[in-house]
């Protein structure tokens, strides 16, 4: 019987999506016991901005949390989402710093490597492939899913392929955005399946509220398993509840075998974790359609809305959603996802309030215009990439081929605050972020930002329906 | 192309479920007009729990409610839920009070009757079904869904099919507990649409998180149609989101047709309408998977949890939970819903609390063993019925065979306070409260219950996460 594989992503994905990536381990650690007997396929439990929030805010060392978890979780997967040549930062890094990482990261415990490009560009993924088996571990490719008249199934199903070609041991459809529907997951997942030998999972964001029919169909249609959070840091921007899930599955043949009443309990747990940080609850994380109409994430316009606002120009919102499919046209279709959101969102910002298009261009719009991020799958504007830049030639190799090694660099840069190649990789990631990390813990002065006191409690516990029918 | 047909429950259910029935009309006819242009198949307005909040608390005349809906809703087909020979009231009423009832209704703007006894005791409603069809409007009979060894599928298509013979224009699969799983619902829809050729229609609580995945496989499966709530008051204990499952259906062959940008604007309406009623929140509504492993409502535990509270026996609980199983098949496997939760739930309470099992009995309990609220499916535990009633006798008639007509006794007991028939008949669903009600609007002293200011807004709109994958 094909039990479907569970993946939650309670200690990454939920509490980024939900209260901003600040959940810290001394919350994480007490309920391990419980979440590794659920028997979960894994736990996602690293990603750029846990590792980057670690850093920055709650003054953890993100390796050592994972070696805490690593012990505290000795029966479960860990699982972590990496982004290709980028890792955890925000550039492209040469291929011996990707290496280092993939590798240190394996050692120190994790299991299951979910890779992705942005751009769905695979050259910046395959190093990190690569290392992930040499290291003998889980390589999941990522494909990053969108829609636009070239993302046909055909070409997904070209890039699960490429995925399978390149060593991946299994391929994640990966709806950052909430843009699938069920019938689209349907056609994708079933067309997949019959397509490659490796698994399928769905990644899918409850943002519109269809993630959970997504899933269900994906299984329906051969899809080896999909990821959750659960309940009480599930929905909205986040994922579907795992406790549901495994409902909706039971006595199927397809039942997750989970233990219910155990994810009950770990349930509760969070919900009372959860009122510790309602200080960075938000207004935008809610369930929200608009997706499925404009296409443009959630995620994006709460950015956007802070921008606009910002500059005074909040009534300026709708021509901004406008503009965003133009821009991401002329930029040929990439999907939206951290960086290609940002890039794509602030030129339509700047197109919008600057009276004329592109009479400003980002410095970022212009290094993708330059090949740096990659390929689009699409087809560049030859208008806009004169604008910005001129007759500068263009990448066309792998961006990282231009990269120099530069582990040993980074090495002598930071010194002897780095008591370890894992901090050297902290470093790497976060340039001057991780420095003050480092030099703040060698002043033993890591103070993580301070938690409002809780909410008074004005739960009532009266005023449930009396009748229900 | 069969396009399946959405009933919005945001004026009836879907706040009956959530700020406990308190919406008022004034904040819902500001929205009549967008509700109007969607296309929805129905809009559900009506119900006990309406009635009863308008009189009780909003002071407002239902029946006055209707006409204004009425009124701003006419391209929209309205929806009530009628007890059967309940009614919307806490007893069993003389066939009279129930044709005038349905009567009434109907003339005052009622197109959709959804009816049934919570005993699926289909003699129960057999006087409204007949009545609707005179009054020219649709009788939708619905199924009560439950578990037990005895509610096998060929039983619910057995009712499925009396519904049909007795005259019903749709058969309404009645999930009140969010009992149903997406697998049983699609066996279940479909057994009932290839066995009957009026259409099937699903209305499934969100409490487990399932609602929305069971309506799918419920379409897929044949199904004509299923109930939603506007975003902004769905999910839990309340509805999946309309807009969602609009988004889910677009572009298949099933698609609803109805207009998602208009009903994203709904959502946002009602958004702000919520704030209003924030007093009437609840820890209770959430997602709560416990009734997928228990079988108890939600509803029921939090009216239980507030009954041990007051005893002080709230560490009970668990047994109280374990005891409603075996009582409710002492019982005859009555599905659980209102008044059957309460009559359940109260004496498992006394069982457990009294320290021997039926020690003490409710009234109601008595009641419903002399055959009062009508026949169970099960077999009723001689031993159970002897405690309860000793050798009295059983009523196998139908309960209302022993009601005389009453609409005249009720007219002269409320004399000139009433003004209309309708006001009778408000007397006769609450005769306290409707009398009250009736002398306070003649003395001018009709006094809605107060609100209470508005929150502070702690939303802060800078906590979304800026990064998102
Ligand atoms: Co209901
Ligand atoms: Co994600």
């Amino acid at each position: 019987m094909p039990k479907v594989k569970i993946t939650d992503t309670i200690l990454r994905d939920a509490h980024q999506s939900l209260i901003a990536t600040r959940m810290r381990t001394e919350d994480m650690l007490p309920i391990c016991e419980k979440l590794d007997r659920v028997g979960y396929w894994s736990l996602e439990v690293w990603g750029g901005a846990t590792f980057d929030a670690c850093v920055r805010f709650l003054k953890e060392d993100p390796w050592e949390r994972l070696r805490q978890l690593r012990k505290a979780l000795p029966n479960t997967q860990l699982q972590m989402l990496l982004r290709g040549q980028n890792l955890l930062g925000y550039r492209h890094y040469a291929d011996d710093v990707v290496r280092e990482f993939v590798a240190r990261a394996a050692d120190n415990g994790m299991d299951i490597f979910r890779i992705f490009d942005a751009m769905n560009d695979l050259r910046n993924i395959r190093v990190s492939i690569e290392t992930v088996k040499q290291s003998g571990k889980h390589a999941q490719g990522a494909i990053c899913y969108t829609t636009s008249p070239i993302h046909t199934l055909d070409r997904f199903v070209q890039l699960g392929k490429d995925l399978q070609e390149m060593g991946c041991d299994s391929v994640a459809i990966k709806d950052m955005a909430g843009l699938l529907t069920p019938n689209v997951t349907a056609q994708l997942v079933s067309a997949l399946v019959s397509e490659l030998e490796i698994p399928v999972f769905t990644h899918s964001h409850a943002t519109a509220g269809l993630a959970d029919m997504c899933h269900y169909k994906a299984v329906e249609n051969g899809a080896a398993g999909f990821d959750t959070a659960i309940s009480s840091f599930s929905g909205g921007t986040s994922h579907p509840p795992t406790e549901s899930m495994v409902a909706a599955f039971r006595d199927t043949e397809y039942d997750s075998g989970l233990d219910l009443p155990l994810l009950q309990e770990v349930g509760f747990y969070f919900r009372e974790i959860r009122k510790k940080y309602h200080q960075f609850e938000s207004e935008f994380t809610g369930l929200d359609t608009r997706v499925q109409v404009n296409q443009v994430p959630g995620g994006m316009i709460s950015n956007l809305s802070n921008q606009l606002k910002e500059q005074g120009a909040l009534t300026r919102m709708n021509e901004v959603l406008e503009e965003i499919p133009r821009v991401r046209k002329e930029l040929g279709y990439p999907p939206l996802v951290t960086p290609t959101s940002q890039i794509v969102g602030s030129q339509a910002v700047m197109n919008v309030l600057g009276g004329k298009r592109y009479a400003t261009i980002t410095n970022e719009v212009k290094h993708y215009l330059q090949g740096r991020y990659g390929q689009a799958l699409g087809e560049i504007s030859p208008q806009v990439q004169h604008m910005a830049i001129g007759n500068e030639e263009v990448i066309k190799c792998r961006p990282a081929d231009l990269i120099p090694p530069e582990m040993e660099k980074l090495r002598k840069e930071i010194g002897p605050l780095a008591k370890s190649e894992e901090d050297v990789l902290t470093y790497a990631m976060f340039p001057e972020l991780g420095r003050d990390f480092l030099q703040q813990r060698e002043d033993g002065k890591l103070i993580p930002e301070p938690l409002e006191p809780p909410n008074v409690n004005n739960a009532n516990g009266h005023k449930a329906a009396t009748e229900f029918n």
